[in-house]
């Protein structure tokens, strides 16, 4: 909905996160809705990119987390907004953070795609966040770790240094192979059914997406897989 | 405005606070915007109460805050969403926060009456939170304080539910398809050189032991090694 994109947009501007993408949006983009709801964010923040499914929209990125507030039966690191802005502060990686609907949205595919999950603790009894606020909630977290002179219950945080040859890969390596290895099973009559065919497809994806490979790890992989299939 | 009350009402709610009241609010009450936008939290917490001023509204207080974005040229404590929520639990004392729009809303006059002052900082370039959202930082703050085990903000959450599908495998079952895989790989020719096979076995298992696999997924993995292998 544009009033989620334009709410959206205004919650990451407030705590200085500009790259905005939105994955396949229901009413297109640009939003007029959206326009309206952003309080003037979308017009100062660099133009949105918009993408047909998720993998296209985080290729680039090495590190993505979503946001999920049910169990989703895969097994993921689990994060609240706080421990979050800590892993992405102590990994120094270009980080994703992913947000959708949990009926329409986010599925248990996309889910797989990320290292990991990020849940917002709330009231048992009334746990009724929408996008907008557990968006807000996260960027808060993350602008409080980046800027800890403002927030004296912060402590400063070392980075992590990753030197080129150990830097993780982006997904986009990471989802190349994970094409090729199904191209290869397919064609050795892994998948035995095509109705269990997804749910494999998933739990390999997440064997692979939860940690974070180096473009080295990923070229072994390769390598692994040409030799197994030569 | 209905609508702001309402959100307000949901964003308290989300982490425990129930104790609303209204100061003069323009449109009456009840109101059917405001239940509209409370997702319901209007309904389950306890009545909302109404006072014509907010020297009323305080008068059973012990320690009051008021959020404003604007230096007021009033000299009291200014505080962060944290550090007020520090403070709070530190003093436990009967608190009350206090929002209000920031030019028809609060006035130096209220600020007055108040022990300190909220201010919530964000990007310098954009600066737009509205009460609602400003409430769900407070709020979100407090509830973190109140309930420390939930918010470590260095370590990870343990993944909650490891049920027996989802354990992760005694490293053994992961040395058992590492061998597999390696004499595969072996009997592949991967290996070209005997010098360099041992940093390459190394690498391999650093890939797959780095996280936590599950038995179901060592068993895929095993899977994927039959077919390609086959």
């Amino acid at each position: 909905m544009g009033e989620n994109i334009g709410a959206a947009a205004r919650a990451m501007f407030n705590f200085g996160l500009t790259d905005l993408r939105l994955v396949a949006p229901r009413d297109g983009w640009p939003n007029v809705e959206a326009e309206r709801n952003s309080a003037g964010a979308l017009e100062k923040m660099p133009s949105v990119t918009v993408f047909e499914t998720l993998a296209d929209a985080i290729s680039d990125l090495q590190f993505v987390l979503a946001t999920t507030a049910r169990s989703r039966d895969l097994v993921k690191d689990v994060f609240t907004p706080s421990s979050a802005a800590q892993e992405i502060r102590t990994k120094a990686l270009t980080t994703g953070l992913v947000f959708g609907g949990e009926r329409a949205g986010l599925t248990n595919d996309h889910i797989a795609l990320c290292n990991g999950i990020i849940t917002i603790p709330t009231n048992p009894d009334f746990s009724s966040l929408n996008l907008a606020q557990s968006l807000l909630l996260c960027a808060w977290e993350w602008f409080k770790k980046i800027h800890p002179d403002e927030n004296q219950d912060i402590t400063k945080i070392p980075n992590q240094v990753w030197d080129a040859k150990n830097s993780p890969a982006e997904k986009e390596k990471l989802l190349e192979f994970l094409t090729r290895l199904e191209t290869e099973l397919e064609s050795a009559d892994f998948f035995k059914s095509e109705g269990l065919k997804p749910t494999m497809i998933r739990n390999i994806r997440s064997i692979f997406m939860r940690n974070e490979l180096t473009d080295q790890e990923v070229r072994t992989l390769h390598g692994i897989l040409s030799a197994l299939t030569k």
